[in-house]
């Protein structure tokens, strides 16, 4: 590291340049300039819809009852005591709160242990036997603060040396990235094939591995996200498979990324989890960090920061390292991990609650998976144009083509796309370079989360966007 | 870094010897095995009565009812609307719950900016006002997932490279020490003065800074923690400006740990803040980050891990990076955010909820005031344990006389000593060795939060069991 310039005694105290070199060169492209300009308009009484972030709430998707039903009884205990409080809360929902106050008598006040509430990862183990037909461990259960801080916890516990890989997709989610370059690691990219639908390959994969290992990099794991962020992919089992046996070949630990698991919209596509894989494969060896969260799915509760991590073939003494690493923060938030109990076990049939848990949840997943069809009909209809309809997750991410600018970056041909479409449409999309992209290709990623009606109209003004900005472009190259 | 032993294809893909470094070398006793140890005996069906951690509200501390209603009315905004809504709530929850929501209104359910919702960071602002009767910025405020993740943001950010440096109390809180050795820093350790109380001087912050640069460590930054853990000591108006100068002098910028800044119990003592210390002192250069949490203080909101860090003296650029930071995992959760906001903006007098909200915080207060008495008058009533009652916080740091026991490690002697103690009596405290002492002493660090009477049966159970504990050591010994 080249050592500091001399200072004089004038200069201040602190400076950019004082800061940790990895905290300068980490990017956050889902909130960065471009949400900075979006908020400036807002405050000048612009409308922005802000199709940068998958927040569903923040545009207008209305929680489940059940969940704050129950939040709201274990933040004010009292409310179980009132005379008429089987007249105003569903009876399994009063059922649920005394049970967990008698399981947790401090409720939502107090830490719990680093991992967790026990009995919320008891549910989490269930939840995973539901859902897959095999065992689970709630021993293997990590509850965090959204599954971001887990993701991270992770990428740090397997940093072995400065020369450490991570391979990550790209396009991928900018929580990887980001995080990689804080904790000093290596980002070992391995493109998704936008052709065959953003597919992962067994060559590519190879090619990745083998390229990093020429460099000197040392691969220690490898990310999947899927359902695929920003791509909205879905993967097959066969991919799946093809993705442990390569880690197997590697040595490579898996992370699985699998927060948009019950947004699947594609007919005849299903999510099939890392876990069920591994155990259809008898494969005992790979260790698999699978994340999860209430944040997306149906019930898109970002502002909660609950999420769990389960791992498999993980010694105990790994583990235990991953509930220290916890433990210096002490637990994740109270709130977020009931939450989590909320998701993983919901209202059975039967339950006062359960015909109105069903039909929110029916109605969320439904309006997600029309809006998608929505987006994608519409962007296959604006020449200039690519993008199939999203299979699943929050998200597409769209080609875009625009006339050559020889000597201008992709990053910033972009980006000033993105800005000159905020600045005229009110729409805040984000733009491919902060997922990464293959050379020579531009993108922009959007939800597909605003009102229907405000993706027909953001759809419309793109289009007519992009035929005067690409005309623009053509008078400047004149 | 030694390259990694070949290994055979039957070796576990993931090995604890292939993490890292860092990560394994990151102690933090305040969870460490001493309470696997407690809960593995309650598991058994022990009584536990744990005073290793500051978490009031797992020890029968009950919430603020004004918090918990207005968290319970943003969960579940329906029960505003109910018709006898105003029977139930004070009319200045209510009217708070409707302000809060027509400001932010997707409530608890969504993403907020990164450093978090702008009228929580202004209403935080304005209590620094209030307090310290001195001008604070509103964006100079970010909301963390209680003090601990926003102290660990900024170790991060400022460690420009391996050697750097930051100035640690001994004894300190182990997020300290666990942190630095995280991220791959250099502790620089000053040592309290027990014989005054557990102050800082000035003599010892200059040999500490001296010794650090002689063996090549830079130092970035002193942390002082007022009201102390694990001292409980408070830090008097001239040592903090000592302090300030003292960081002047040789660059350093300031990480003011001032959670416990309403646990003030010694007569004629009283909070005076860093910030207030920087304004009196005109002293416009020196970087001060000041931590305050949800999870001491009256509320003891342990469970909803807000906080807040307000920082000055850092230059615009600097500030953004640390928004960056806290951008990568979106924002802190929105329940600890309004519970921040509770804490921050109480009921004013006049309003409906005051009386309640007034008895009920001078009741915790005074609670912890008579039980930090009891605890240090029953200390000093025991042969062999030294300790001035705590002036404030929730600890009290108590120095154990043992008989000498050659070639035993203090780290030993002193987690020998409170496993035993926990054994025979089922009290859980910290071993000192966790939060670092002086070559030589022993001590533990317990709360003084049990009930009362608790308090008074443990002295009583200390005292016996120490007897035992020394006379059976001599015995060993002779």
């Amino acid at each position: 590291m080249a050592a500091p310039a001399p200072r004089t005694d004038t200069a201040p105290a602190l400076e950019r340049d004082d800061l940790n070199p990895n905290v300068l060169r980490a990017q956050y492209a889902v909130r960065g300039p471009l949400v900075d300009r979006a908020q400036a308009l807002e405050a000048q009484g612009r409308k922005i819809v802000y199709c940068n972030i998958g927040n569903p709430q923040a545009l207008g998707q209305k929680p489940i009852t059940f969940l704050r039903q129950l939040l709201a009884l274990l933040e004010h205990p009292a409310l179980l005591d009132e005379p008429d409080a089987a007249r105003r809360f569903p009876a399994d929902v009063l059922a649920r709160a005394r049970d967990v106050l008698r399981r947790h008598p401090p409720g939502t006040g107090a830490y719990s242990q680093s991992a967790g509430l026990a009995f919320v990862r008891e549910a989490v183990a269930k939840f995973v036997e539901r859902r897959d037909g095999i065992p689970a461990d709630p021993r293997r259960v990590i509850l965090t603060d959204g599954a971001s801080r887990g993701i991270q916890m992770v990428l740090l516990a397997l940093l072995r040396s400065s020369a450490t890989g991570y391979l990550c997709p790209v396009p991928q989610y900018p929580l990887y990235s980001a995080t990689i370059a804080l904790i000093g690691g290596r980002r070992v990219d391995y493109a998704l094939d936008e052709r065959r639908g953003w597919q992962l390959t067994e060559p590519e994969l190879e090619r990745a591995v083998a390229a990093a290992r020429r460099e000197g990099t040392e691969p220690a794991a490898i990310v999947v996200i899927n359902p695929g962020n920003p791509t909205g992919a879905v993967l097959s089992p066969e991919t799946i498979a093809m993705v442990v046996r390569f880690a197997a070949r590697h040595r490579l630990a898996i992370l699985a990324d699998e927060v948009y698991q019950e947004n699947v919209y594609a007919p005849g596509k299903r999510f099939v989890s890392f876990a069920r894989t591994l155990h259809d494969l008898s494969e005992e060896r790979v260790p698999l960090f699978s994340f999860h969260s209430v944040s997306k799915g149906y019930l898109g509760e970002c502002g909660h920061r609950g999420g769990y991590l389960e791992h498999r073939n993980v010694p105990d003494d790994v583990a235990q390292e991953l509930v220290k690493l916890q433990s210096i923060s002490l637990c994740s938030g109270l709130p977020g991990q009931l939450a989590v109990h909320a998701m993983v076990a919901p209202p059975k049939p039967g339950d006062e609650s359960h015909a109105t848990w069903a039909a929110e949840r029916e109605a969320i997943l439904g309006a997600l998976r029309e809006k998608a069809e929505i987006l994608g009909r519409a962007m296959r209809g604006i020449p200039g144009l690519h993008c199939d309809t999203p299979e699943g997750a929050m998200y597409a991410f769209v080609r875009i083509e625009l006339p050559d600018t020889p000597g201008v970056a992709d990053a910033e041909r972009d980006t000033a796309y993105c800005l000159a479409l905020l600045e005229e449409t009110g729409v805040c999309v984000v733009p491919g370079s902060g997922f990464g992209q293959e050379p020579g290709t531009l993108h922009f990623r959007t939800t597909f989360l605003p009102p229907k009606e405000q993706i027909e109209d953001f759809a419309r003004r793109l289009g007519e966007f992009h035929r005067r900005y690409v005309a623009a472009l053509g008078r400047a190259g004149a």
